[in-house]
């Protein structure tokens, strides 16, 4: 009998670009295609896509991308990957409107994003889509129920137990349930926060930290987040029209995201609520809340300019309180530690976890995934979206709840999974390494090589020597050129060089006659490669030029 | 009447390079002399030390050095320190063990390392220094009572109220209820952990998650840690004996650092409890215990490069659980992560924080700070150690004790204080920044402006372009060579560099007979840079080298 094959693309091994494929003879269904932020040793990449080239040639057997919710980790490589593949896109409405602003007018017009909501069956091929509410950070979330003709898979998307949620739907156990009744192959579960013990708070136990800190403000209050948080947006502005404040929006993503999410009915907002950024100031400090981009410090974002000083028109002043009403991610620490002391040094009143409860996470903790498990009782069990220290974590909490380790896949993206009716198989592995996009360098052009390059250029600079020399004699006509970047201070790089240049016209020297041009060139990239080692201990990358006259 | 001058020099504002002096007439005395570990964006940078240069000119009214600890952030800048400074430094037996070990030979000779034991009394000029014991992640740590004609200034070191620590000796409550009762001027507390609430768990809260780590590894356990943590490897000795297993070290520190311990009697080892690296393979797996230093994950440290698989003689292997016993410092989370990753693809059971209680904090958090505060009464507080927003934290706490808020200095390094026996108030601000140390290059030879252009080569590479023309006919001779480094990958390199040889060319034609040889090459570097912009959206750093014939 034929395999179920499950391919994950990304997200597993790794926090973000979520992308898996599941073939069944000559069909395939995709869910999510998300793209993932650079780590801090990946300088000059914008972002990270998953690497798809295993769909190549496989163009005519995709039946359809089915994304879960419309955070970048779940939609981000969208743009991307329908520029090469031409398929329907079937998400719930806000996931809709999330993408159709990412997509290019082009894209807008060929891709078709095909409705799909919560109770909906989607018939895809061999595949049918069950879609199911769960809570997440952003409202319209879903898991999917995915019939195939080997039996009931289930992917959790990303989802936590929330009983209080503020859209006041709590994620669908009752469907979770049905899916038990009916018998489930395979779960692939969330793996985010599989090393947090106990269960994330609700996302209303936050309406009471907000209270305090509105509560306690004197001045303006400013809000930084996630520009999709839709529902942290929600809560932002009923506590301000609580307190009696006006809300202004600051970042074009975020301005965007509240005008879409108001027309699509997922944000609740009277007219008068919202002020222009440019009214502020004809309103009292008292009666001010700004919602802004940049909780995770980026250097161009709202909260990244404010910290600065460098926004064009909002100023952080004495008086002003900051919430950070958003989660790290991992790598970014560093910098939204120095936006914060610098808003402290600006005089601000600064409030971020863990000084105060004003973030809650999006994802399941441990009770709740083990609640997952055993609501749903799978046959196979594969953790996904995570490091592998979250899939492991994760998998043993699926052995705690009693699925055997033989019914367990703990695999890093490319591995394939084969399911049949009674069994899992982990096959060969494909390729499901990270693609860089480094503006319109995308993929094979911008290599990990390019990028350890980078990371060698940025420890000890770049020295370029360019000399003309008389071949026949081996003799250095004129002076030669000696140019560092980034190595030391001009003082100290005006003596070097200068001191570099006899060490170049000895070289040459010694070369006389016998040597290629390219071999003098090696030769004097040694020599002051060693020159400088043994002046300043460091080897900046070298750049030599030789000119041969005569 | 005369004021005592408080300057910090390091440590204020930031987690590291603790340095402070205290002042009173023609009188200096300086309390610790740390280093920091650089942040990710401070490429090549080795270490940083604080900046000094206050004290230059005033070598001979400095009195000493006072040291409260043998931590890297506290001691580490002492070998560049005393190069330009000759005097004595005041410290506890293993803090001079510590200090020792970092001492050139000339320094070892020259400098005198001074006994100084808690309950002794140190005069130092007008300061009378009374060192007093408090717990930390290592023995032997004091704060200091230090007596001056002004009143009495508490520095608290860095410390927690360990009630049942490792070593049986809890922080001296007695001593601080003395210094209340002799009435406090002053007191100066370490803010590392302000914005942690409660209390933190005691050292001895490990012996339990160990043991537990200890009976379920199967194969040999491997224990990373600070090479400095010596009541850890003290903890990590016993529960390895009490399993019947023996322990090994890796990683020169640390090795030296057990020996001096032992030798000096902190660490209480039986000899045949240790095992040489050489014969670990020589007992079956569950009898080993390795302990190692790279809990940070630094890539050339012993775990980086079992993570990567590149140490010399040892390998991880399935059956091996690692423990990495020690807090991330801010900033590392990323690489800790990945070593925790490739530890796990190896096969090994990595245990960690938060997955099980290994490690706790060696720093006081809330609850601790404010007793305190409150057993001493100072009359005046300033935060040390730590962010801005550490400190700031701090300094609420110490509002909620009752301290005015006018008696609180919340101040970043360089800002002098300057106190009356009933008045504080914030001087001129001096240098306070960082000195980075690279290499051989130390200070004013690697500016922060080197860092920037180190970033800058970084984020697009670099480009180099050399070509000879005709001055007068502004015709270049021979084919332009253009070279990028840490653009793109070689295939894309080729194609844009030939194609960027005629927009020289035509540069070049562009300036005929006109222009001098540097408004040539600034004509070109402008030109190539936006090729390359107009082609793939990046902006390599540019060196343009003209060489002008005819």
């Amino acid at each position: 009998m034929e395999k179920l094959q499950v391919v994950p693309l990304g997200g597993l091994g790794e926090v973000g670009k979520n992308m898996m494929a599941l073939e069944y003879g000559r069909n395939v269904l995709i869910v999510d295609v998300g793209m993932m932020f650079p780590e801090s040793d990946m300088p000059g990449v914008d972002y990270i896509i998953p690497d798809y080239r295993y769909l190549k040639g496989k163009e005519d057997r995709i039946r359809g991308v089915v994304i879960t919710h419309g955070h970048e980790d779940h939609i981000g490589a969208l743009p991307h990957f329908l520029q090469e593949f031409n398929m329907p896109v079937y998400a719930t409405k806000l996931t809709r409107g999330l993408i159709e602003v990412k997509l290019n007018r082009d894209l807008q017009k060929r891709v078709k994003l095909q409705p799909m909501e919560p109770g909906d069956t989607v018939r895809l091929g061999p595949f049918t889509v069950e879609p199911y509410h769960v809570c997440h950070s952003i409202p319209d979330a879903v898991g999917l129920g995915i019939d195939t003709p080997l039996g009931l898979v289930v992917h959790s998307g990303d989802y936590k137990m929330d009983h209080t949620p503020v859209d006041g739907r709590p994620s669908d156990i009752a469907k979770l349930a049905e899916f038990n009744q009916r018998g489930v192959l395979a779960l692939f579960a969330d793996s985010t926060n599989a090393d947090q013990p106990g269960t994330t708070p609700s996302e209303s136990s936050l309406n009471a930290a907000l209270a305090d800190v509105f509560h306690q403000a004197k001045g303006r209050v400013i809000v930084a987040t996630f520009a999709s948080l839709i529902s942290r947006i929600q809560q932002v502005m009923d506590v301000a029209r609580s307190f009696g404040r006006k809300v202004a929006i600051a970042g074009t993503t975020m301005v965007k995201n509240v005008k879409m999410a108001r027309r699509l009915g997922y944000l609740n907002v009277p007219d008068d609520l919202i002020l222009s950024l440019q009214d502020i100031n004809r309103l009292p400090p008292h009666q001010v809340t700004i919602m802004a981009t940049g909780a995770q410090g980026e250097p161009r974002s709202i909260m990244g300019r404010l910290a600065i000083g460098r926004h064009p028109s909002l100023r952080v002043v004495p008086g002003d309180t900051v919430v950070l009403s958003s989660h790290t991610i991992p790598g970014n620490e560093e910098v939204v530690h120095r936006v914060i002391n610098r808003l402290f040094q600006k005089g601000a009143n600064v409030v971020y976890h863990p000084i105060a409860p004003v973030h809650v996470s999006g994802h399941a903790s441990q009770e709740e995934q083990k609640m997952l498990l055993n609501i749903l009782r799978p046959k196979f069990f594969v953790p996904i979206h995570g490091e592998l220290r979250h899939l492991k974590q994760h998998a043993l909490l699926a052995q705690e709840t009693g699925i055997p380790r033989q019914n367990i896949a703990v695999v890093e993206n490319g591995h394939i999974l084969r399911f049949s009716s009674d069994s899992l198989e982990v096959g060969e592995r494909i390729p499901g390494g990270y693609v860089f996009v480094d503006g319109a360098l995308v993929g094979d052009a911008v290599s990990p090589q390019v990028i350890l390059d980078r990371e060698s250029l940025a420890v000890a600079g770049v020295c370029s020597v360019v000399f003309s020399y008389n071949r026949r004699q081996g003799a250095v006509i004129g002076e030669p050129r000696v140019t560092a970047r980034g190595l030391a201070t001009a003082e100290v790089l005006d003596d070097l060089t200068e001191r570099a240049q006899p060490v170049v016209r000895n070289t040459v020297q010694a070369t006389r006659g016998s040597a290629a041009p390219d071999e003098v060139e090696r030769a004097v990239e040694r020599a002051v490669s060693n020159f400088f080692y043994e002046q300043v201990q460091s080897r900046p990358e070298m750049i030599v030029v030789a000119v041969p006259l005569g």
